[in-house]
């Protein structure tokens, strides 16, 4: 944090000077919102919002089935899967988009299962994001193993979890940046001891991919998943995608074996025959529309630099923890975050009272979000949120704490959704 | 098939009598084109197109991430699934919109397996649509189980396939319109012998939701899949439907135990619990726009009466069938299309020509679509399709034989989609 009091010339600066500044008028944001949830829905490409015009009027409507073949319908799975490889350090062929993040970490942990039979166990940690454990849970119980195979590690440091790996490691699955703390594990110290111990290893992308650099390949890891609507803009539910490093990938007999991952899927076989490569992890037919769209959206973030990218992201949440301190200080807000260097995209901040304050930021036009029990998080998308945002939204959180506004009935009602 | 030779008068008769007659102009199809592939793909509905718009641009641009409860996104699964509902005999809360049909199988099937333990045999057709046996051999292939736990049974009659389900049968699976033939099973007597054997009935809907009508309540039946893209017009890739009877619902453990059929997925608990009801069958978050537009689509669909539907949709096949024979007999086509009562939507016929026959009819604005080896598929969506539409098609189609203009060699060369 800045020693200097930070005030809103002095980030108007930054703005003026922030090389990705051009890509702020790539999206549609709504007059008069602050949007510091894009870690949660990404905000609209106006790119994707013209490309969806095309794929639904002209692709569907005029080419009808024969888009299939004419708008390369059947490849963009893989199409908008190696957009995303160079996003996270993965080679062309080794990514795919498909299916839901959960269906997605169901069909690689039942690989990984299978590539280690002597083994029974799946390593995650207490604090993960829940259908990741839900999803190994489900697994567990089909196959009729006891739901002690799955061992939970408790928060700690990438050592706690290195020595929680054994000989009965099967897979660590672990997620790359907690959706909670925004804290950033050590991907190639963890990948590389799950290794020592046998293990395969398993990374959920979800809060990492087009938020900061990720390196799959150079780490050596094994499987990938994540998803396509927080930093990618994809879109609300966009499709999510995988990766299998290519050396495993002909090894992997996916449990979810429909006829998108068959080697010939138009020839109409009675067996099943897997597709070499990545191909053999698509399952049932696409759904286009949200895949074109995600596939638009990506295009964009290719353009951006990602160390710029990642530079960015921390001079926003320093700034937000510099001024929630400045101007929010005995308000009662607790930082979660970590330091920059293990600091996702977004902060945390607990509050006694973070639900209603959360609904009163929402209400002025500040939107976060809450996590339970007490967290209030904020997310800096560094391609269309500036510096003065960042302003701008701590002031409006001073005011609310100031004058109580959040104390109203109506911000203490939950949504079904928070 | 009638004793007078048809006209394009006798025709356009019926077409003015049509009470679907007002449906056609609710979808865009292009000019010059006669669509008879609806049951691969449906046509656009023009409030679908507009929906999309509205859910990109007002839904996602504009609210968002609070469209999540603003306009209930997180009910949208649901609420499709309750209109879906209704067009297949079923009682509100019975169906959910979700994932492919493929990965809707897989939960399905297991969900079956788990509630028969002592039962080893999935039995389904030898010529059933390809995934749906690579679904079973994926998830006995998981299971650890021996692949000759699928029993196939050979194309016959409804007594076949009830002389082969016996005391080891956990599930029979069975697709109720078979995609090539057209074929119709017998969903009740089927479904009877099924349970008086002691199994559990799956039927896929995949051609026969929103094309015929379908009584799953009546017949008793305990699960169904079905897909949003053929007859549903939910556009390409759309969403696919589960349904799991009321009774059955809460002994059903989903193997694909994602957060958002968790009982209070934003809890975050760190343990599953299953949502009452349908809900648990849903896994990961939902492809909303994907899902919207067959949301906007099945509007439609529900305010058209399904037996003046399966009326229409019998006489365009019956006049496509009599058409052949008068404009075309000697060109070598043979119908393999069941007898009226037995009939789903479309009809197929055999010819040796028949890829490049179905490409030249393409080219000419006819577009039917190629099942191997040998199979010319016309489908016939009645809300969209006239009845001069059959006489124009085969019009083309006798032009195409006669001239054997379907002898180019760009009409030979194989597409990746057929």
């Amino acid at each position: 944090m800045s020693a200097k009091p930070l005030t809103r010339d002095s980030l108007a600066a930054l703005d003026a000077a922030d090389p990705l500044a051009r890509f702020g008028e790539m999206f549609e944001l709504p007059e008069g919102v602050i949007y510091l949830d894009g870690n949660s829905l990404g905000a609209l490409p106006k790119a994707a919002a013209e490309r969806m015009q095309e794929v639904v009027n002209d692709e569907w409507g005029r080419g009808l089935i024969r888009s299939w073949n004419r708008r390369d319908w059947i490849g963009l799975p893989q199409r908008a899967g190696d957009k995303i490889a160079r996003l996270i350090g993965a080679a062309p062929g080794e990514v795919v988009v498909a299916d839901s993040t959960s269906v997605n970490l169901f069909k690689l942990l039942a690989s990984a299962l299978a590539l280690r039979p002597g083994r029974t166990t799946i390593l995650t940690e207490a604090d993960n994001f829940p259908t990741d454990g839900y999803i190994i849970e489900g697994l567990l119980g089909m196959m009729g193993r006891p739901l002690d195979s799955i061992k939970y590690w408790d928060q700690g440091d990438a050592q706690d979890v290195i020595s929680a790996i054994d000989e009965d490691t099967a897979v660590v699955a672990l997620t790359h940046v907690n959706y909670k703390s925004g804290r950033i594990h050590d991907m190639a110290a963890i990948t590389r001891a799950a290794h020592e111990a046998g293990a395969l290893m398993l990374w959920d992308l979800c809060h990492s991919a087009g938020a900061l650099p990720v390196e799959l390949n150079e780490c050596g890891v094994d499987f990938a998943v994540g998803c396509g609507y927080k930093y990618l803009n994809g879109g609300p539910g966009a499709p999510a995608f995988l990766y299998v490093a290519k050396r495993l990938q002909n090894d992997v007999a996916p449990p979810l074996s429909g006829w998108m991952g068959h080697a010939a899927p138009f020839a109409f076989d009675r067996d099943y025959r897997p597709a070499p490569g990545i191909a053999r992890n698509l399952c049932g037919t696409p759904p286009v529309l949200s895949m074109a769209c995600l596939d638009a959206a990506l295009e964009i973030m290719l353009e951006a630099d990602m160390s710029e990218l990642r530079d960015k992201s921390l001079a926003l949440s320093d700034a937000f923890l510099a001024l929630v301190e400045q101007q929010c200080g005995g308000s009662g807000f607790k930082s979660i975050a970590p330091p920059p260097a293990q600091r996702g995209s977004h902060i945390s901040l607990t509050h006694q009272h973070a639900y209603p304050v959360v609904q009163a930021l929402t209400a002025a036009g500040v939107i976060g979000d809450f996590r339970t029990p007490d967290i209030m998080r904020f997310g800096f998308a560094p391609l269309y949120i500036r510096h003065v945002d960042i302003w701008d939204a701590v002031a409006i959180l001073k005011d609310i704490m100031q004058s109580r506004a959040w104390d109203k009935p109506e911000f203490h009602q939950r949504s079904k959704v928070t």
